[in-house]
């Protein structure tokens, strides 16, 4: 049968696409992490439903493909976009074990452009989406990538910049960003996207290299065409000089 | 009164999220380029709607922004993200003439998370999106650009790869990745994402760079973490190597 992995957007069920509540509308099972599923409760009433912590993601993954693999259609339900630092890649990898499931990737809107919308529009023209957890990627490379989007002229949005293990990541990060770019440019952070207590902020890239900033929080730093304009932020593109005038 | 600037999302109605049916519900004026209008017909019925070609993308804005300045509740549809190669920054940029409008982005499933959805799950880890349009921005900027995201190892998304007058940038873009990465990279490529005609294809960076795309194609170029699985791109996170066991 089937399994459809899905992107349920920021927050709650105003956020998701019409394909994404098509799909949690056809399953008979859903699996999630249990925040993502208290979110859209609603949507599940009257359906068996699964959840496992953080760090057991694959367990998750299986739960549904056994459903899947057995004639249920399940769902498994991911915040902001099945892809993006999601679980599309894994269920995918795992099908081998399960050759009689399809597997349909429904997208979500992703923090990167719920986050923006808040702020402005940061993400207007070419951007590097970098996250900041060193649990599934070696500091290393995550620092090798932040050299490159800040040398390339990226603007720059950041996942998971903090968390209790790793507060001084995003302090970091800001330190060689600056290398390239001025103290103030323009950056943006936006917490609880979509969510009660939802929040968002405009600060240089050295007041955000001092700032502490939780684990529910996307970071925003703008490049050489970003400003600030009535309270926004927002990365300018050639329409706003006139050129299709 | 208020502006509001929606991403409708790749292709017809089922992509809309929530938020962006409600503002469009609560518009009198509707604004866009006359083939997104034509994909959201059933939700604009009995509205006033006006559209601009393709160049007279500030005449569209400053046409919403008039309206709303008049009392008027206008949206301005942009397919994919509103955010993301939209019009937010220019009605955010035009607004200082208009103080009277709030202005609120509503943000969309971009191209970049729809093609992914297609294709498997390229977009798994860090990644970044250029547009090969040079229209706004001039080549060297974006061969810089290309240089860095390869150099840094991010997979790659590609926005606006052709075009009447650019045929030859996606195989000058393979060209600049190629420097970095092995002609056997998994890249694939996305076309009419949510439209008749939908499809999509896997494919080596070799081939890409022998292949012509029109401008209705999204391009994605792996990293050394992507692999082709069951007939999908898929690129890998640690979860798949039982990090969380």
């Amino acid at each position: 049968m089937r399994l459809y992995v899905v992107g349920i957007g920021p927050g709650d069920n105003k956020y998701l696409s019409g394909e994404a509540r098509a799909a949690l509308a056809v399953a008979d099972v859903i699996a999630g992490y249990p925040l993502y599923l208290e979110l859209i409760k609603d949507l599940t009433a009257g359906k068996e439903c699964f959840s496992t912590p953080m760090r057991k993601e694959k367990e998750r993954c299986l739960f549904a493909l056994e459903k899947a693999a057995a004639g249920k259609t399940a769902a498994l339900v991911c915040s902001g976009d099945a892809g993006v630092y999601g679980l599309a890649a894994v269920c995918l990898e795992l099908s081998a074990l399960y050759p009689s499931v399809e597997i349909i990737i429904v997208p979500g809107i992703t923090a990167a452009l719920s986050g923006a919308a808040m702020l402005g529009s940061p993400l207007t023209n070419d951007f590097a989406v970098i996250s900041l957890s060193d649990l599934l990627t070696p500091w290393d490379v995550i620092e090798k990538r932040l050299h490159a989007a800040a040398s390339g002229g990226f603007v720059v949005c950041l996942y998971n910049p903090s968390s209790a293990k790793r507060g001084a990541h995003l302090a970091k990060a800001c330190s060689i960003i600056l290398r390239e770019r001025g103290p103030e440019t323009v950056c943006g952070i936006a917490r609880r996207i979509g969510r009660d207590g939802g929040e968002c902020r405009i600060l240089t890239l050295a007041e955000l290299r001092e700032t502490s900033v939780d684990m529910f929080t996307t970071v925003f730093i703008g490049n050489s065409e970003t400003a600030v304009i009535n309270g926004k932020m927002v990365t300018r593109r050639g329409y706003q000089l006139g050129v299709e005038g």
